[in-house]
C-alpha cells in the first residue's frame, strides 16, 4: 500500500467538486483507491506517505476522441466546413502516415504529449493502416498509458489512399485485434467503421460481428454536421435517421460504444443512446472550429445521457483538457445564452466529463471513491497564489484557476494504477 | 537605421494575412517602419541586419481592455453573472490594491506578463486610487511598454470602499492625469468614468471636461449585460439608450474613446459608434465567462464600426493574445451558427483585430506599412515543424497554427520602437 498526501479535488458526481485540504489517498497495492480522506485512521499509520505539499491532486484526464494521426495538422483550422476539411487536410495526412517511419516520429510526439497533458485514458483512431497503428499500440504500452486505439475502416466514398477494399479491410481489423490483445491489457483494440458516409454495410456489419466475437469497443462518429446527415440519410434511404444506420448493421447496440459528436441528434438517437448507456465524446473546440454546431451538453446531461469530453485533435487544436473543459463551458454559455438550453455549464459538470464520465469507458478510472484506479495528476499551481497575502485559497477556487489558467507546465507527475510515470 | 530580417506576417486589412517569405523590415532610426520587402535595395545594403532565421516577426498585440488591478482574479469565473460578480469578488479585490504594497506586487506580475505575452500596446483600468495607479504608470514606463491607463472613477451604487466623493475624485483625476502626463510619452493617461451605473452626471460631464482640456482618451463600459442596461436606462429616463446616458455628459463624441463589450446595442448606438470613429474592444471570453452576450463581431465590421480586442482580465481569463484571438473566431462561429450573422470570423480579422484595429487607438502600431512603429515580435515556432518531412509550411499555415496553439512559450523578443526590450 501507499500513502499521497496533498491537496486532493474529484468529482463523483458532475454537481459538484469534492475537496479534501491536506488530505490523504490510500492506494492498495493492485493500484486502486482504497480511501480517500482528511484524517488517516491509525491502521494506515505504517505505511509509506508521499507528501505533495500544497500541491493539487486531481484525477487523469480521459480524452473521449482523438485522432492521433493528425497531430501534424492541430492548429491548422482553416475555417472550411467538415467535408471540404476532410478532403483537403484531413485524408491526405492520413494516408502519409502509412511511411513506418513517420508514424514513428508523429505517434511518438502524440504519446509524449498525452503524457504532458495528464491524459492517462484515451479513445484513439489511428489510420486504415493496421501495421503502423500498431506502432501507436507500442509506444502507448511502452509509455504505460491507458488507450482504447482502432485501426480505422472506410471503404467507399473517399480519396484512394484514405480507404481500402472491403474484404481486405475486415481481415486487417482481426490481425490488428489480435496483435493489439497479444501486447497489454491497458491498450484495448476497438473496431471504428470511420461512418456511415464513407462506410458500406457490408463492412459495418462485419465490424460489428468482430466487436461482439473479440468483446471489445466500437468507435463512431454520429451526426457531426448538417450537411453531412442530409448525405447520410440520401445513402441509407430506408433509415429514419443516422443512428439507425448504425443500428442496422448491428452497431451502437451497447454502452461499450463511443460515438463523437452527436450534434443534430433527434428525439430517437437521443433515446437510443441513453437507453443503450452509449458515451458521447462532446468536443466542443472541433464543434467550433469546422462550423458544425454545438452539442448541446446541458440537455444531454439533463436527459440521463452519457457524456466525455474529446479533443477530437485535429479538428479541435488542443490535447491541454483545461482548455477542452473550457471549451465546454462556454460553448455550453453559448447554447444558454441563445436560449437553446435551459441553464449553463458549470466547471464541476465540465472536468466530470474529462474524467469520471469519459475515464467510465476505461472500467474505474476518473474518480478517487474506492475501488477507482489511482490515476492522478499531481499539479503545481504555486504560480497563481503568491498575491494572496498569505490568506489561503479555497480549493474550488484554485480547481477553477487551474482549469480556466492551467496547461501542461502544471502537471507535474502523472500516475497510473498508483505507479509513477512522471 | 536597422534591418531585421525573418518570415514576416501581417495584416494591413482585415481581409488577408500579407505574408514575406525571408523577408526585410527596414527600421528608420525613429523606430518606424521604412518599408518591407522581399528583395533588399541596393541603398540598404549597407545597413546592418538582424537575422532571426526561421522565425516569424508579427506586430505586437493591442490589449484594448484589461483591469490590472484584477489580474489575482483570474480564473475565478464561478459562474455569475457581471452585477453579482462585480460585488463578490471585483470590488474588493479592487479595493485591496490601495495598499501600496500590494499594488507595486500585484502591478509588477501583471506589467511583467504584459511583456511576456508581447502585449506592446494596452488600455488598462487602474482602481479609483490615485497613488496606487500611479505605480502601475511607473511599471508600464520602466519596462519601455505602451499603454494608456486610467485612474477609474466611480461615485454611487457601488461598495463603500469602491466609491469615492465626487468632488474629491475629480481632482484626484486631474492629479493623475497631470502626474502621467509629465513621467512618459509612452504611457498616456485616459479618464474613466467605469459605467454610468456607478457614475453620476456630475462626475461623468467633470470626466468630459477633463479629456477635452488635456486632450486625453476616454475608457468606458458599454452595454455589456441586459440586466446592466434595463438598470441604466431606469436610472436615465431621459435617455434613449445606453449610448446617450454618456452622450448627454459630453463623452462618446470623439473617435479618441474606447468602449468595451457593446454587446447589446441599438441600431442608434451602433450608428453613433460608427460616425464617431469610436473603438469597441470586443472581449469574447469575458462574454462568455460572465454569460453576458456574444458581441456580433461580423456585423459590426461589415457596418463599418473598428474594433479591437481586450482580454477584459479578469472576467477574460487570459492575456495570451492567441487564446484571445481564437476566442473571437470561435464565438463569431457561434454567432454565425445561432444565425445571428451572416458569416464566420476568419483568422485573418481577428488577428486584425488584435493588432492593427486595437493599435489604431495608439497611432500607428499593428502593422508594418511605412510609417508604423516597430512594436514587432519575433516567434518561435520550431517545434510544430518537426514533422514536415522537410517541406516547407506555408506561412498562412504557420500563422494559423501560431494563433491556434500559441502562448508566452513561442515569443521569444519583443520590439518597441524598434528597440528590443527582451
Amino acid at each position: 500500500m501507499h500513502i499521497h498526501r496533498g491537496n486532493i479535488v474529484f468529482t463523483p458526481t458532475r454537481q459538484d467538486f469534492v475537496t479534501l485540504s491536506s488530505g490523504y489517498v490510500v492506494v492498495g497495492d493492485d493500484g486502486t483507491v482504497i480511501e480517500c480522506t482528511e484524517r488517516l485512521s491509525d491502521r494506515h499509520a505504517h505505511i509509506e506517505v508521499t507528501d505533495h505539499g500544497d500541491r493539487l491532486i486531481i484525477p487523469g484526464f480521459t480524452d473521449a476522441h482523438v485522432h492521433a494521426c493528425q497531430l501534424p495538422n492541430v492548429g491548422l483550422q482553416s475555417s472550411m466546413e467538415l467535408i471540404e476539411w476532410l478532403h483537403t487536410l484531413t485524408f491526405p495526412q492520413e494516408a502519409s502516415l502509412g511511411d513506418p517511419e513517420r508514424a514513428d516520429a508523429v505517434y511518438g510526439s502524440f504519446v509524449e504529449l498525452l503524457l504532458r497533458n495528464g491524459i492517462t485514458s484515451s479513445v484513439i483512431m489511428g489510420t486504415i493502416d493496421a501495421d503502423t497503428t500498431t506502432i501507436l499500440v507500442d509506444k502507448l504500452v511502452e509509455a504505460g498509458l491507458k488507450a482504447c486505439v482502432a485501426k480505422v475502416s472506410r471503404d467507399r466514398n473517399t480519396s484512394a489512399d484514405a480507404g481500402e477494399d472491403t474484404t481486405h479491410g475486415v481481415a486487417e481489423v482481426r490481425r490488428f485485434i489480435q496483435q493489439t490483445l497479444a501486447r497489454s491489457t491497458r491498450v484495448i483494440p476497438a473496431v471504428a467503421p470511420s461512418v456511415s458516409m464513407v462506410c458500406s454495410r457490408e463492412l459495418m456489419a462485419a465490424l460489428a460481428e468482430q466487436a461482439r466475437e473479440f468483446g471489445i469497443p466500437c468507435h463512431l462518429h454520429l451526426s457531426e454536421n448538417s450537411t453531412e446527415v442530409d448525405v447520410v440519410l440520401k445513402m441509407y434511404p430506408d433509415c429514419v435517421d443516422f443512428v439507425e444506420t448504425y443500428q442496422r448493421a448491428g452497431l451502437m447496440t451497447n454502452s461499450n460504444t463511443v460515438v463523437a459528436h452527436a450534434i443534430h441528434l433527434t428525439d430517437r438517437e437521443k433515446q437510443v443512446i441513453r437507453d443503450t448507456g452509449i458515451l458521447i465524446a462532446h468536443c466542443p473546440h472541433s464543434n467550433l472550429n469546422l462550423l458544425s454546431g454545438v452539442m448541446k451538453l446541458a440537455d444531454y446531461h439533463d436527459a440521463g445521457i452519457r457524456v466525455g469530453l474529446g479533443s477530437d485533435v485535429s479538428a479541435g487544436h488542443t490535447l491541454n483538457m483545461f482548455a477542452n473543459i473550457v471549451g465546454a463551458i462556454q460553448s455550453g454559455a453559448m447554447n444558454y445564452l441563445t436560449e437553446h438550453t435551459s441553464r449553463p455549464i458549470l466547471a464541476a459538470e465540465a472536468f466530470y466529463c474529462a474524467t469520471k464520465a469519459g475515464g467510465s469507458f476505461f472500467g474505474k478510472t476518473g474518480s478517487f471513491e474506492p475501488g477507482y484506479a489511482f490515476d492522478a495528476l499531481v499539479v503545481d499551481d504555486s504560480m497563481w497564489l503568491k498575491h494572496r497575502d498569505g490568506k489561503k485559497m479555497p480549493l474550488v477556487q484554485r480547481i477553477e484557476k487551474l482549469i480556466y489558467c492551467g496547461d501542461d507546465r502544471n502537471i507535474e507527475h502523472v500516475y497510473i494504477d498508483g505507479r509513477p510515470l512522471r
